[in-house]
């Protein structure tokens, strides 16, 4: 182990991989066209059922048999904002934890706005990297959002900062090859959510889905020429991350 | 040879393939977001060739064109339904075969209704799985459905049963990891849609198309690590394989 | 080297592809469902930043942004054409070099006109292959075309022949794995779009974007055992591909 954290040790998150893998939760994505294939497969490798509808039509039906959902900005229509409100709804009178992943919205002010809306709508967390942070939280840090919106927050980086205004962990492992293939951002969302789904506290739950993320991201580096075959490699390293890999390379703080 | 069957011998599976290859049938795929590239490199893999469009102002040219079409309910929008609409007349105008494949039309009614809708359009074939079967099929079998709707059903599963309510042919090929890579379902039935547009029977053409599928999911599997390289190896076995490994390992009854 | 030209050197080739990976140009992206995954990982993978929002609320602010803009036609809908209206206007006030690549523009006169009008608008590059630009140009052959219509037109083939009229270069690297993969011809037009968006000289850019796309192919058949592999390995190619290898693949005349 590189790093530790009082908060989150390698067995923690290796009894919350184990519980993933043992319940298979259900989790409801409305992503981006470009993100959507590699999320399924990811959440399939971890062991989680992904669902992909956004139709306004039957989303609600969906959300119904969701353990989770992801609500992802990165493509942005009538059709996946009036879905998201539906899913929503229904996540939050059944009392499951639903995602946003506010991608891109630094570089748009309809985004922005959507999104500090979706942010009243009480997500578990939000997932940002600093630049989205900055775009949404008006000059606040990610403690200061994680108080007021009441979500934890994960600030993506070099280092990932998980927070919920209180408590909080840095996760360090990844590989630079993550930043050269893309939707691995989002997909790391959606594996936060499957971790959401079975975690009994959403920090905890949050911090292990990215630390498993960054591990498989190590694994699959070093199997891998360029990024085209690291993302194959990183679904791979997903489907076999155990234990014994979790305790070598976790390095949090 | 692990099983065989009075109705399709190795060679004839060999044969298709061969006719698939030397043919290259058009098969126009209305399908869903996440399954479009990976239906589309399977096809192309295969030596058939795909074409995508969904839009109504243009689908009637592209299915003039076709020699199958694949109507995949994963996506459900009002362009969509529209199109298929007319690709279905174009095809039935034209006597050239569809396919219904109804994913998920267990989880909404909005899709079962609408795929019982399509179901009285006459498909050449229906493929399901045991629970969307249950849903389409109110308490009917698979040979019942068959004979009222006068269509090839398929059911697949751990092993795949297809009829046309009078012959029947089970196919044991496969892998289990072929569960754990998103629309790999979605691509077999656009490639028994390749095998339909080549077939005289099609009964015998989708029994050679899933078995074609099934054998190349063993090589790959073979050839892999886990379902991100399971489902590169997949494409690459669907375009390498040959008569000697269809000989080798058929298993149908 | 197999071929040379006055026009386009190795070390032009060699040049250029440096100054993409100094620069990471923006390169927008308004493209077909089936191209988006892997259009913006080839993108990723040479040193480009991609962007892929379509959506007419956000698209302006989106282009802004943009070092170039591809439209492609595979996917033809409302919203598209509206996205593809304004950011075409936003790539002309910023005097920044915007792509036309019709894809399937012969099998549908409703995509032929369409294309036609954009045409009009002044792109400055034209990808088409050979039944593409026949549909369009009514004629006309390649030269006479870029002349009357002032872009740069690119005819890709087993030999790639780009033109602005008047002076012109055909490239030979390439290999027939690359008609088995679905996106790979969008692909190889977003590339050309990351090289014109560094470029002195748009016919230059071209030829080192096509050529670039060829030489990769050729390094990552030489890696793989079928499309699937192909695939994954074009994409480390693209990653790694450096200046001695170009120096002894380029094939140009």
């Amino acid at each position: 182990m590189q790093g530790s954290s009082h908060l989150l040790s390698a067995r923690d998150v290796a009894g919350l991989l184990d519980r993933v893998r043992a319940r298979h939760p259900r989790v409801h994505c409305i992503t981006n066209f470009v993100a959507q294939n590699f999320t399924a497969n990811m959440l399939l490798a971890l062991g989680a059922v992904p669902a992909m509808t956004i139709a306004r039509a039957e989303i609600g039906d969906f959300a119904a048999r969701a353990d989770a959902l992801l609500v992802n900005l990165g493509t942005l229509d009538e059709e996946r904002r009036a879905g998201a409100g539906i899913a929503i709804e229904v996540m939050r009178e059944r009392r499951r934890p639903w995602v946003l992943d506010p991608v891109f919205v630094d570089a748009s002010p309809v985004r922005r706005d959507y999104a500090r809306h979706l942010l009243g709508e009480r997500p578990a967390l939000l997932r940002a990297n600093a630049s989205e942070l900055a775009a949404l939280a008006d000059g606040e840090g990610a403690g200061d959002l994680a108080r007021s919106s009441d979500a934890v927050v994960a600030v993506t980086g070099r280092i990932d900062r998980v927070t919920d205004g209180i408590r909080s962990v840095e996760i360090g492992n990844g590989d630079p090859l993550m930043t050269r293939v893309t939707a691995i951002g989002c997909a790391g969302t959606a594996i936060m959510c499957a971790f959401l789904a079975v975690a009994d506290d959403p920090l905890i739950g949050t911090a292990a889905g990215l630390a498993v993320m960054g591990i498989a991201g190590e694994v699959a580096a070093g199997a891998s020429s360029g990024p085209g075959s690291f993302a194959v490699a990183l679904i791979d390293a997903i489907y076999s991350l155990d234990g014994a890999e979790i305790e070598r390379r976790l390095d949090v703080r």
